[in-house]
């Protein structure tokens, strides 16, 4: 009986997957993988060396290896994938849904075929409708395949009211549910400063303001870098969840999970709050949501749903 | 009497000098601004928020301010320099220098005028000169214009050391004399696994090879990436350096130093043993060499002079 | 200019002032001064000793000094008291206020003497009492005396609910009013586990249990320990305000404030949240109380003024 | 397939096996079950429960156990030994040996019973004999079972050597072979500060004196605390093993080891050079030695043998 280092892979070694494996490694949590296809292998391997070369000086013991073969992802604890493409200008949303569909099916396919009994975290876009071909294309149980928004969305939302009451971070909650982007559901009334309710701090005008402000909260980074999207912040969320499972931590964390009867939907991943340990996802906890909420929850849903069927 | 915030400005906000932003303020050593020039104000403003976003999920407090304007870093306790341009292909050695050296003039006489009393950390190539032209523009002591490039090269040989001996990064030491690149003279004789002499573990054929390596790290990054050069090595090898100084560590690191008369040299910058601490550089610390290792570094003191006669 | 360390004195080294003490070296906050009577100078000496034999395994670089002597403290930029004796049995209460008011008192002109704009924390029982003392007798503002009681308080409430979930800690808040102790005024509706309110996830019957329980957190560790009472917990909840203070991070925070017409009472300590800073108390923060939580807090406040009027 | 949390247990719940239990758990290194005796059982769970009670504040998600049961101890990765008696004064050395190997044998006999294939890290003095005392009960292979005192000694002597130069003690590396204390063989010239030789940094005499010192460093505490002997450096030094482990770092660590034949000696455990991992000692590396040091060690290892004579 040895001791074994956890070994998570991540797939697509783009801005947010890059920073992804350079903040699992630096926390030590796990050997890690950088995969890319193959055109991208000199530049990937190039990435996992720079961070290799900065271990000693950040301390952290980690290995990190840049490939094109699947081979090397094999026995992998978690795997996330970044991969896929983002809606460029003239692109229809289905040829973008289409050919995200297509890469998660590849990638899925290769994955599972090293690591067959591995968790999956998903952050391709469109995420719900992602998770969701991952999962069907995967064959691993609901709880083994999961998405990611939630962090990322409630991320933005108590880093704007951070700002806004110039407190610090660590006290701000934020509570989403729902889809990723203009469908999500910021639950405010479970939003908090210390624990003290953000009604009672902030207006309910400046809040609303807050709230569409992190709706948008991915355009306006896009609109700021000109080129490209967000990544420190999503590859800040996917290693919280990757924390989560690899440390059974059974954290309290919003994802994007399947849902079969729960807030009365059935197969489709839609993000709600779950409970994050060792296994995946261990549990959906249900809230009571008043009706507005679940109307805007039913709106997000629909979205999912019409994103779905454009899956064929 | 209030407790203040640290501040570090870092002018450069391309890979390196966004890696280091954030790798900064997730150490909560200081709030962080990073600085471009004007036409790269919207992507500057954009990764600052991004890391921003970051915060509550990585759990640091620091702020972190994109800006084209020079004001907004008044008061900085550490400038770092990361801007400058790389070599291109047809572009000789001269122009390189001439015009780093112009971007280092502009960049310290807006640094100076907004943090008179700053300590200047600089990695910009050809650094020996680079942080030559920043200290006689900005007219701080010598003590406050600091070069960075030993951590870099050391944190390299250190890793190759122990992907080697499959040991461990944390107890690899290395040591490294001289200038950046090619030039550099590794101490292999001061370079140790737990204490335990490299020499006695690894070939000396073997560990010329690595020297070697060593020597050409930054090229093989290049040569990986194929378009842009290494980043995260050499943004944790200048927040190590900042630490140093802002939590007056006193750490024995190599960086580069204003001579005159140590090593038998006088007015140039070189990479010697340092002392850093909250002043900058505390002490050069003079080594006794071998005839072989005082020659090499001659040779590399010669061609540092040979750069700055470029420099007129 | 030259970047100076932090000064940290902690009064008293039992074990709550010497875990303390390692705890704020650990982090790397400050320099610690560790400070008791004559009498224990040796014991003190061997202690910080001990912990900076520790320091290079551990990797950090604070500089620890055991001492009985005051001019040791100098210019500290924050000074912590846990000095006092504890309740004997067969002592009557007012024995044991009057005790440590003089204890306040000695200590306190010692502290001001050699660091006159410092900001003091008090953990020594009863702490609003004490904590009122020491705000007299030190002539400081009263942003700059604060005691600790809800830290210690809430992060018992959150522990057992925690425990009780099988729930991360890192997603449990809880909140606390009121005095220390049996008068503590837990706010459940204002507790959450990852931003979901408890009412929804435990019993009614079985919250009030855990809240009883946090009621008698100390006495439960003291009753286990046989001799003595609880250290790791509240030096660590001294520890989070220290580091709120050096880093200016404007934390929420419960912390005992003096109250001004807050909450409707005058010139009393008393437990509510407060916004923690680099000036200390930046703001105290009014909730909207229920008639019943209202009222729980009158008794509180009744409860300090009782001891308060022991003081003579 | 479920991730599972680490298990490390720790004999004895004075202040080195607690202290050791708190730094395993504030690391998230483990779940940490603390042991002792059934009349100090109500104490080693107040312990326990303090601990617990500081996670939400301090951060960490490590369950913490105090128990006087052996069975909760099952199936742990690693077991570390604090137990044993102190030597009293009039109390012969022989009598220590013969109380502490009777300790040992039961203490040993309980662990493998509920974790018969863990790592076991041994503390108690004479270290040697009693590492050899728990190896030979066990029936564990060599490599699983281990003895601390290198770690510590070089620990003292790295923060003496950084106090005298004043420098960070994060660039001080320090080598001590042999056995614990008076018999500890400093090897000097395989010390540093930054990678340079420390002879060239201090004189021979000042040298000598810290080498002393160091020898001599448990003995300095024990003067000062009167009652009682060092904890927060020598549960660094066991968390330092135990994490090597854990992580699987191959850390090059000084260990007491079972030796057969390295440095000419056979069927002994003493302090070595060690590769530290995930199988506990993967290797034991052997160093050249001067006439001198040999001498030295041939006299440490003799002191061992004699207290191994009382052993019967």
């Amino acid at each position: 009986m040895t001791m074994k280092r956890k070994k998570v892979s991540v797939i697509g070694a783009g801005f947010t997957g890059a920073t992804t494996a350079f903040l699992l490694a630096q926390k030590e949590l796990a050997d890690v993988v950088l995969v890319d296809i193959p055109n991208q292998e000199g530049p990937t391997k190039g990435k996992a060396l720079d961070m290799f070369e900065a271990s000693p000086v950040q301390g952290f013991d980690s290995k990190i290896t840049g490939t094109s073969n699947y081979e090397d992802t094999a026995n992998s604890d978690i795997v996330v994938i970044t991969a896929g493409i983002a809606r460029k200008p003239g692109m229809s949303r289905d040829d973008l849904v289409n050919t995200n569909a297509k890469i998660m099916k590849s990638v899925t396919k290769e994955i599972v075929r090293y690591s067959p009994d591995t968790i999956i975290v998903v952050l391709t876009n469109p995420v719900d409708a992602m998770t969701y071909t991952v999962y069907k294309e995967s064959g691993l149980p609901k709880n083994r395949v999961i998405g990611q928004s939630g962090i990322l969305d409630s991320a933005r939302f108590r880093s704007f009211i951070a700002e806004e009451l110039n407190l610090s971070v660590k006290d701000i909650t934020g509570f989403v549910l729902g889809g990723h982007g203009d469908d999500m559901v910021p639950l405010v009334r479970y939003s908090f400063a210390g624990g003290i309710p953000l009604q009672s701090l902030i207006s309910e005008e400046r809040l609303g303001e807050i709230v569409e402000r992190t709706r948008k909260g991915g355009g306006e980074i896009v609109g700021l870098l000109g080129n490209g999207s967000a990544y420190y912040a999503p590859a800040a969320s996917l290693v919280e969840m990757a924390e989560a499972i690899l440390k059974d931590q059974r954290r309290v964390l919003p994802t994007i999970a399947y849902l079969e009867g729960e807030y009365g939907y059935n197969g489709l991943y839609l993000g709600v709050p779950t409970i994050l340990g060792g296994s995946g996802i261990e549990d959906i906890i249900e809230l009571d949501l008043t009706d507005d909420e679940k109307k805007e929850l039913d709106k997000s849903a629909d979205s999912v749903r019409k994103v779905m069927t454009v899956l064929s």
